[in-house]
């Protein structure tokens, strides 16, 4: 009943996930009533994206040119590295600002039963870099969760063979958080890793 | 810290209709791991969305062709029209399979605090489609909230000059509602509709 055109991009957009084809249909229709040059652009930057974005020869993340901005930037500490599991940590780990160091991007996290097995993730480039000699810290920045634990554990022992000091993020309560709803793990994990006040 | 191209990208997501920023970023960096065939595509449909979609010249909802589908359909009843607010009404009313006739689109409710006025919505046409003479009735599709019925309440007395038959969409209990939930207003319509059993 649509015309074939607004029905190929309700079905671009519905393949995305999280969008449904009823938020799909919504957003078609919208779109059909913008400004012509706003589509112009939005199209032509979606047909450039793997044209013109490539992933850091370093690091792993997306980048214009061959290494990222924070690999070329003079201003970042080369001897930290930050690990992650994907590009997206990198932007909240950025934004809030504590970070100096450079990153590395795994590309996931091990999963035997989802077929994520070592040889899946960017291990290799993370060896040459450490090879190179001047990392002097890998910090784990994976997720808290039996796949963030996993890949932690089976990197922490793959790697022990490098002069590398190998830390991972902080257990403990989130800012704001409430004790009484605070699940047991992550009470344990605050307990056992207490501070000085 | 993103490529500009991707940060490009993710504005125009945020700018779609209930879409932040953080839903644009995952749904940018899903589509930068996308096949490039797609992204063609995807990219070349927004691109020719403004060129070769326009509006039925006779109902105003969105085609191909200068009469869109269902006015060139030869098996659409061409004496009954169905009023609505929006294309998208027009879907959900088609999905239904009940209705035969041809649909007009108004593009918006009359809401004067909003600016939409009476020479804002599409009625210039619809006058000028009753004046040629062959439309018998016209059945009211608009949603039963207050812009919707001082749509209904203008237009009828507007249309009223008219030997056309002007109905609405009937007012009750929805499918598989729960009359300990319906509000007021529904109950007392579903009562004051009340049907032979």
């Amino acid at each position: 009943m649509l015309p074939s055109l607004v029905q190929k991009l309700i079905e671009h957009f519905a393949k995305l996930p999280g969008i449904g084809p009823k938020t799909a249909q919504r957003l078609v229709l919208y779109l059909v009533k913008s400004d012509p040059k706003i589509l112009m652009d939005f199209g032509q930057s979606l047909i450039n994206l793997k044209e013109k974005v490539i992933t850091c020869q370093q690091c792993g993340q997306l980048s214009e040119k061959e290494l990222c901005e924070i690999c070329r930037s003079p201003r970042r500490d080369k001897n930290t590295i930050c690990l992650v599991a994907e590009e997206s940590d990198i932007i909240s780990l950025e934004k809030s600002g504590i970070f100096n160091g450079l990153y590395h991007v795994l590309n996931g996290l091990l999963s035997p039963t989802e077929g994520m097995t070592p040889d899946k993730l960017n291990i290799k480039k993370l060896e040459e870099r450490i090879k190179l000699g001047h990392i002097k810290e890998i910090i784990f920045a994976l997720n808290p969760t039996i796949e963030g634990e996993t890949t932690s554990l089976y990197l922490a022992n793959y790697l022990k063979k490098y002069n590398v000091l190998l830390s991972k993020l902080a257990r403990g309560l989130p800012q704001g958080a409430n004790l009484e709803y605070a699940d047991e793990v992550t009470l344990t994990n605050a307990l056992k890793n207490r501070t000085k006040v």
